[in-house]
């Protein structure tokens, strides 16, 4: 065997997404590439799984170093069916998800379906980056993206000794390549989004609504945060942790529980 | 007006659950209810949202004190619509998700459609409890889960000076009500789940899997984890943080980025 890489990828928007082809780009200069992705867009699933229905597994494309699934599932489900199906004798190095069509920064991160993949090769004890381009546009310039996202990918293939579970957060500004001004490791912002609902009625005259919204930015000036870095021509990297226990409530809780 | 709380609910099994019916009997011991809830089983959907389909809004019951809707969208699809377009004019005192088919304890509460509706609530700086009985059954025995389910709304909704963003992640063993040995405030257990995928031939000669998994604890003899707790007869409260940054592994990546 050749000392390369083996990389698995995955995203949310699906196997026949330009952002998809983006990251076998960034993965196959470090060696062999696997993939399982979504037959259909998954965006804002999160880290769901399939339980109510079965899963259909097909491969897609095969060539030198690139074997490609589909699934009929949610990000989730394709490392699951990666690494305890597919590949569990692989040894695999990294894993990438996306490049994703959309910012997954801040709060993004919860809902994500590139994340949530991300999240879930964590549990698998494999270095993982969910990588973003703040652009949602189906033929978006992923130039920027391939160039940080390939140095990032370097970073951590080249640093074994990293802690786990790793997952980095990666997001890549929608700015021309040259005009970015390079990475910047940041926290979460706080914030939210406040939805808005469109209404709309049916041929059948029933009501129904469309779930639309818009991140409002509780700390826009604190360059610590991921969306700064954004705002400021910066890729963001945010390290991603999972356990979501919230150890500065313990005290207080403890004294009414 | 008087001065009985507001409590919202949903869950992730929908309001036809005998889960949900005993949310109600926690909830309405404090006040007014309302609710939105799936209108079709929505488990393991984490926070995912809706994006590629409109959402029919359907009110099931009403009547004093409790008025419930159903939405054919996710658990958190179910938050939004109600904090940002049906009860947007509403002070709610308290969010409760539940009550959960199923333990939703340790990484459960990353696939948990239960908790990923809770999370969303803390988003909209309000109180949330998710709760889950450790038992899968469509005809499980929620005596427990009720009592205890109402020790910790009657902690919450007496103490307003909690932190916030609160989001509390409870647990109850699915053991007869009295031999609960009462309420431990824990962390999330370190463990995952290692999937096996069952493989079934179609009518049409089509391969297909059903995903399957079991947890693996990775402490299980951590007497300060959620798994613990149950495992010895506890109702575990684990409180739940939004910000998902890694801040501990900071200095490590800024050598390398």
């Amino acid at each position: 065997m050749s000392n390369k890489k083996l990389i698995f990828l995955t995203n949310d928007d699906s196997y026949r997404s330009k952002g998809f082809a983006a990251a076998i780009e960034v993965a196959r200069q470090f060696g062999r590439v696997i993939a399982i992705a979504p037959d259909a867009p998954q965006s804002g699933m999160s880290q769901a799984i399939t339980i109510y229905n079965p899963l259909y597994l097909r491969n897609v494309r095969e060539e030198e170093d690139v074997l490609v699934y589909s699934l009929n599932g949610t990000p989730v489900d394709c490392v699951k069916m990666a690494f305890d199906h597919l590949f569990k004798d692989e040894k695999v190095d990294l894993v990438i998800s996306g490049i994703n069509h959309g910012s997954n920064a801040a709060v993004n991160v919860l809902y994500s379906g590139t994340m949530g993949a991300a999240i879930e090769a964590a549990f698998y004890n494999i270095p993982s980056i969910g990588l973003s381009l703040t652009d949602h546009d189906l033929d978006a310039d992923f130039e920027g993206a391939v160039k940080y996202g390939t140095q990032v990918v370097k970073a951590v293939l080249d640093n074994e000794s990293l802690p786990r579970p790793l997952c980095l957060n990666v997001n890549v500004p929608d700015i021309p390549c040259d005009e970015i001004k390079g990475i910047r490791l940041s926290r979460q912002t706080r914030g939210y989004w406040r939805e808005e609902f469109y209404k709309r009625t049916d041929p059948h005259g029933r009501e129904y609504f469309w779930l639309t919204g818009a991140f409002s930015n509780a700390e826009p000036n604190a360059e610590e945060t991921d969306e700064w870095a954004l705002a400021n021509g910066y890729v963001a990297v945010v390290p991603v942790q999972v356990d979501m226990t919230a150890y500065n409530q313990m005290e207080q809780l403890r004294t009414i529980l």
